[in-house]
């Protein structure tokens, strides 16, 4: 059976669960805490970051891209669909989505949030600093409206069909939503469309989850939310 | 013919550049100064980024993942080796590479260097930042000697064979070049494979981009450097 090095609140990480379960493949999880840079998670990866995918008799396969191609590649079933479309127009509008969440999405938002709750806690039981939580709210704000500009005419992110661009922006907001940063009213589009995609079966192993300490907000696990 | 909206400095638009001219396709080339957030630009991709692939009859292509895709998908002339292999270990190794340069090395050292050396001076006339060019080099010195331990032991950067892995490196250490920012004498390993993938055919194209106002460093263009 494949094996996940992961972090539950990783979304790189949790877009790698969704795919496994949106393709009905048991997949083992191991939680990392990549920022401790443990000398075992060095030695595989020494950009020390998750997901890692491990399985008998082939290397360690390293980080989102390798990660995606990989599930991809080799543990998608015969009989399922895969969630890269064959349509030209439609892939290319999912791969430069799943370039705005991966690096833009992530880089104004995502990666501070984590920083500033999760990280600097578990380091050093610090606090988040409110100035930078704002400044990221504030960009998440901007890019809810984007998505809404796009949810309004389209079913699914890159059009009419479910891609891995869904499941990649849907499992940034996820960990933001687990934070209790999202503020759905203002994002009724992206609501819909999150409200969909929390009921498929594949995302109930993300809204099982738990960190120690840290409980997840109101209305993370409700599909009415 | 394709069209390429691109700036010469840009890496991931210089990657686009290397694919096509490996793979022997021609494309035209139209100069965009991405952070002046033209409003022609910003309807295409209101990341305001390029590469940005235009042909007849297709929707724009927009970014560097749905680029890099599409160039491979439609653009890979039969007789012609993918630059993704079909080697499952040697696949996965590219993309965490691709990953790691796209990500982690464009993060921590080459867009600070862009932004510092050609966005303010293009915006503003403003001069670089010397603590912040320092703490990017400073960047750069431990990348290389991540590089140079690879290339030690590899002919290529993802295993034996040319990828496309070693093109995004390519693409980033030439622009990094052009600026006079790589320490070619501490990186031997490293210079030794740029100087193998500098005098490939498909280089010739970058090799020959000048800037005005801004003259490539010396031993920019050389082969032998």
């Amino acid at each position: 059976m494949p094996r996940l090095l992961h972090h539950r609140l990783d979304p790189s990480s949790r877009l790698a669960r969704l795919m496994f379960a949106e393709y009905g493949v048991a997949v083992d999880l191991e939680d990392v805490r990549p920022w401790l840079r443990d000398a075992a998670l060095l030695e595989i990866n020494p950009a020390a970051t998750v997901p890692i995918l491990l399985d008998d008799g082939v290397p360690p396969v390293v980080g989102t891209l390798a990660t995606i191609h990989a599930i991809d590649d080799h543990y998608t079933p015969a009989t399922v669909d895969s969630l890269i479309p064959s349509d030209a127009a439609v892939r290319s509008e999912m791969w430069r989505l799943i370039e705005w969440v991966l690096v833009k999405l992530n880089d104004e938002v995502t990666r501070y949030i984590l920083e500033e709750k999760i990280v600097k806690r578990d380091i050093r039981g610090a606090v988040p600093e409110p100035g930078v939580l704002r400044a990221a709210k504030a960009n998440l704000a901007e890019h809810l409206l984007y998505f809404n500009w796009l949810f309004a005419t389209r079913h699914w992110a890159a059009g009419p069909m479910l891609t891995l661009a869904d499941f990649a922006l849907a499992a940034h907001l996820s960990t933001l939503d687990y934070l209790g940063d999202v503020l759905w009213d203002s994002a009724p589009e992206t609501r819909q469309w999150y409200a969909r995609i929390k009921s498929r079966p594949a995302f109930r192993t993300l809204l099982n989850d738990r960190i120690v300490g840290m409980p997840a907000a109101q209305g993370y696990a409700d599909l009415d939310f």
